[in-house]
């Protein structure tokens, strides 16, 4: 069986990414990052996920971005709330990590490299996420260089390959593959500003895009939303 | 004055690119990795030369890349001795850290974009150390096109520029260019096996390295050799 190594969020595409890598007969290594979050709601919904759909191993590597500052995702910036999702993905949101992508795909390169892996999933939608730079496809292409020219693997003629199987679906898209790929939502965690029990706010950005995901997929919504605090 | 981020080892030729970014008037952040080294002494010689030679700011990142395994300078694998310098680079030492230089680039990058930074300085040299994959120049052209298309700054716009002064010279011209700028190389390291007390063990590629460029630099090399243990 092929090695892929899969960037998992704890979220609803990355959740759907690894149903899809494994549909495919990969046998997954699950990689997800503590990063400084507010929150830990996502790093369980990564481990409930990995353990859930069967993953070979699942490694959370710990880095620290927070030594950085600029993001709403890691520093005190107030994350950004609405009543409905239209006009979100205009510009480039606050919560926008700088060169999130980019470290998260080296890592996975790095641990690919060990284990002679040379397919990486990840689950960017250049959609919904139009406003971050580093879930475009050409930003893709151009990693897909670096791990080939930047690993003993590459050099020695190996040829890497970043998969993006939902770059091009729309949020109801993803959802409806993942259903039929029996991913169970309810175990994902899409909310940038949870109560302390995890329960989503519905109301930046992630919950808007995943409410109106499943209104569009038609299909019903296991999220239990109102964080209180 | 522009600011510039620059990747610090604490080794030769770290400081020397350090040196070379302050001499072209670079505001300069200093940026190494705890990254689960055998030993501390480098990130010492890093501190000792971004004090001395005067950076704005220092941020010591600590990742683990342990967790993957895969090296002689994060693992438990022998760092492999010799007499002489000749012959290395002759294919991809055991001490090459996968995906490493792809990896600390990435953390640079998204430290540059917060700090407006658009000049990233990395000490990678493709002659005496060609062996390594991620210190060749298409490597960099390869990562400062991801660079350019993966983060906010680059779709607004921006373009990185990844300077690798040293890729060209051997050791001994590094050498010869680091005195020239007054870089006292008795506060850096090279060892990939020290002793407790940080003394050079003098037979590692790296240390063969440096004492041959020392030679054919005809300088006084201020190492002081011999570990024991």
């Amino acid at each position: 069986m092929k090695r892929a190594v899969v960037l998992l969020s704890g979220g609803l595409d990355s959740a759907t990414c690894l149903a899809i890598a494994l549909s495919q007969g990969f046998a997954c290594y699950a990689l997800s990052f503590a990063y400084g979050q507010r929150h830990s709601h996502e790093l369980e919904a990564a481990r409930r996920v990995a353990d859930a759909l069967g993953v070979v191993d699942h490694q959370v590597a710990t880095i620290d971005l927070r030594a950085f500052g600029g993001s709403a995702l890691t520093a005190d910036i107030d994350v950004p709330k609405g009543d409905s999702a239209d006009g979100i993905g205009d510009g480039i949101p606050v919560t926008y990590v700088p060169a999130r992508n980019t470290i998260f795909l080296s890592f996975a390169l790095g641990w690919a490299e060990v284990l002679a892996a040379y397919d990486l999933f990840i689950g960017v939608n250049a959609l919904d996420y139009s406003g971050y730079p580093d879930c475009r496809p050409e930003f893709l292409a151009a990693f897909q260089r670096v791990a080939d020219l930047g690993t003993k693997a590459g050099a020695e003629g190996q040829r890497f390959t970043i998969h993006a199987p939902l770059i091009d679906l729309s949020k109801a898209e993803i959802i409806r593959r993942g259903v039929a790929l029996g991913v169970d939502y309810g175990m994902t965690h899409s909310c940038y500003d949870p109560d302390p029990r995890g329960r989503a706010c519905g109301r930046c950005d992630s919950c808007l895009l995943r409410k109106r995901g499943f209104d569009q997929a038609r299909l019903p919504d296991p999220t239990v939303y109102g964080a209180t605090r």
